[in-house]
């Protein structure tokens, strides 16, 4: 993440990871305090086998193309809405990289982040058919949630 | 893709995935007009043990929610500019996806869809030592030609 | 409605539709979370006559178009203003269907959830004139309403 | 249409009417320029039994609420995108609507027109199951025009 | 105002009016709700000589061009911002006018209705030399507050 | 105007003008490379007795505000859309004026244009009865013009 | 500042230029309401061999580009978030100024607030030796910070 | 400039530095395509003496911020419409920047290169009185075509 303020809604993405079994390393790199440390997490995901990235980073949010610059592992950013203007600002800065060179943008704030450890998650499970197992799971267990809550909601009035 | 009046900038994804040889089936397939094509599709994805989905639609863009409503595989989706709004619809409705269902969004039009191809290279690259490697020079002739054409710019006076 | 943390303002077409004394089934189904469930909803609405289909929901708001896409019963759509945009990500989802499969939208929220409400009572209206004169009494109420407001604000100095 | 230059676009709905063989009566009337002829009409429509008024506009497009404001026959809003900000200032102005007065808004320009005669269809095909039957023809219609494109498109490398 | 809770952003233009001692009536009147009032206050500007109508509204705000299309007594509207879209419904609702039926724009909200309460001195005061030496005293008096402003502020440190 | 580019929509102001008899003088100023030329112009407006200005202006539009800001004569602004935003950083700039110098903003381009003539007109005309009275045959020749079209839309088919 | 209202977001910029330790100016000064004294500060900039000035101000923020309408002194600005549109009208009043006449725009609120401060220093530090070395030591302390952090949430857990 | 499909409007900078004689050095380098190249800059800019870095970016424009990031010489960026959002995208990649890491940004497009070299100008003039001389008689320069434009336009009638 580009800013320790970031951490209660990148939380959710490494939650989900955890939930998930899946190792992960959790930093905060800024792309335009310390481009040295973002170059060198770059370098070492693609040295040490990492299969993915996320960053999150808000406003002029640059993390996620500035490591997509330097690696070809698989980045996902997700844009905070940290600024006046809703988030609008960091999401067309990460979701519109130009050709070449490709950043997978999720939603704003926490429900991107949540979304960033899913969709790292299924890129896993594509390899890994426990993994996919458990995301079937997942699923159902979220179908589950919302029939519960719809019986609830009907049985309202 | 949504509607064939996408394949001009749908193309770009599939000449990323031709010039890397990696197999694809690229089809036509309507969230609202055939959706059970597009469920179809999505099952077929998770029993054949597809790797990724790359949806492009316009306007209220829902085919990559759709597709991620009814798999675990994972989906690209591409937001293409074909309103008055310039895309702004279309990128909205791709990327906003609630927490539980991940998308992961491209940028607007052809930049986006060359870069949903390269992202499931980076996706299967993961996996594949080969792939990886062809990556790394794709980025190198983009530098080299980069560098060429500032040779030109700066000879340009 | 998509997510029952929306019946606060979903609420407000029950209870137009209460007090014109229009029977309703209201419920909780997400087009992404639980896709069969909107389906099954869908095609009950076909095969047991109902009128018109409400459907509320925020971000990349879906469910309206989910619907449609099932049926060819009238479906009205409610976008939410659920995420940190102010809602216009759900308007532009919801509103922008492509030619074919309509969807009527209402405005944001409460509003619109109350006018959903009374745009299902206008529908059934045109067929039924008891319900008909209902609308025009509810219209001199409001009529009313704002008279006694304006005098108030008149005498206010 | 609230402009004879919208014609080209509100021409949509028409000819959706037309393939649907239900009746309508197409003219022009500003909400500006001609308010009392907006007025007549949305009397008219309450007292001689129309079921549904179609009204598109452009810019400041106050032609779908001004209706509204005279009648409860339900009203079908189309913005058109006939500004230099492609008409988000029309979509606005139709879909926003205060709670009270609702107004049924479509997309922008002529997805908006189709989809305003196929939602006036809809409509009435609540009440009318030969209508109803010719929605689901015209739906397989759709599905297999998709399909043959579809298929284009899979024979196209 | 379209609606009483408007009330506390219109009073500013009610006590600018009241400061320079022009006679004023204020009312609610609302453009779908009580749309007889509001052309019946449109023909009384016209007969009993008033020189400007003001008018507030939110959302689809249609009050002032629904004025301005019953009456040639110019207009002046203020958009309020009143729904979570921060009142750019409101602002582009009212100044998109087609060409023919102007209104005159004022900002968002309170200093939308102070300017309008100031505009409306400005146009009488063309007739009224005493008015105008008003409204020059008026802004020397902004420009000492600000000026003392100023002092507060090179002292701050 | 801020640029002689912005001649052939201003011109719509001058036709109003001229239409209505009223006399007028139409000159090029820029409040960013003119502004002693701006600041003369508002000085002499109030000296000579002028009973508005007019001003357009695209991008960050100061020139409506720059006027206001040297001279209590009403100010009518015209957004341009000038830039590759539609004209919203114009209409924007023109119209957020902050609370006690205010600013008439018509709607953009050459639609605000005819519409800051006709305001100008409507000004003038609540001190002059026969002003009024061609404003009142002009509303007629609109009304009748639009009614002209309708007729032939309402025979085209 | 243009309102004595941005204070605590403008210290900011005040307080990086303190901790540089160069010599500065603060006071408030409204382009709209204290034209005068605006051009007052423009031409003494130039005279006195100011090297640059730095204008905040919200909504139809003019302030900047009216200074730069008067001297050829550099002019920063920073657009304030006043307003209930987030400050995209500050933004862009201040961001798009014609060809001719620049204008250095900063990012919303105290962020911009802060790096105006910093634009400055490192202005004059390209002159300046001393200041250049600082510049690069608060970069480090900026780096080290980050490290820290970083180092907090890879613990967090 | 980010890429050489820019040079057409990045080439009014090179004019402006032309015209005032000022050197310059004109190339090519991607953020994101050539991020090593961008360093390199970034550092050369430092070790030999630079004034000033102007990058003219598109999409989500990184290149100002990544230069940024690499040096504490001061940067101007041009954000480039070149995407279907008429580039709103990378003003906001562009200004957006976070507190501790400022860019000056211009306005959108070849408006925005010109006022990046007469920026870049204004910087160098505050410590050479010959090239603000210059930037003086520039600035008359400008009101004589502009008087003279003036001219043009009063005589039009």
């Amino acid at each position: 993440m580009g800013s320790d303020s970031d951490l209660p809604k990148m939380k959710k993405a490494a939650e989900v990871l955890d939930s998930f079994g899946v190792r992960y390393f959790m930093t905060v790199a800024s792309a335009h305090r310390t481009p040295e440390r973002v170059i060198e997490i770059a370098k070492r995901a693609e040295s040490e086998g990492w299969k993915v990235l996320i960053a999150g980073a808000g406003m002029a949010a640059h993390l996620a193309g500035f490591l997509a610059a330097h690696t070809v592992v698989p980045i996902v950013g997700i844009p905070m809405d940290a600024s006046s203007l809703g988030g609008i600002d960091a999401l067309l800065s990460t979701v519109q990289m130009p050709g070449g060179v490709p950043v997978a943008c999720m939603g704003l704030g926490s429900s991107g982040a949540k979304n960033a450890g899913l969709f790292a998650v299924e890129m896993l499970a594509c390899f890994d058919a426990a993994l996919r197992q458990k995301l079937n799971e997942y699923r159902n267990e979220q179908r589950n949630l919302i029939e519960k809550k719809a019986e609830a909601v009907e049985n309202h009035r």
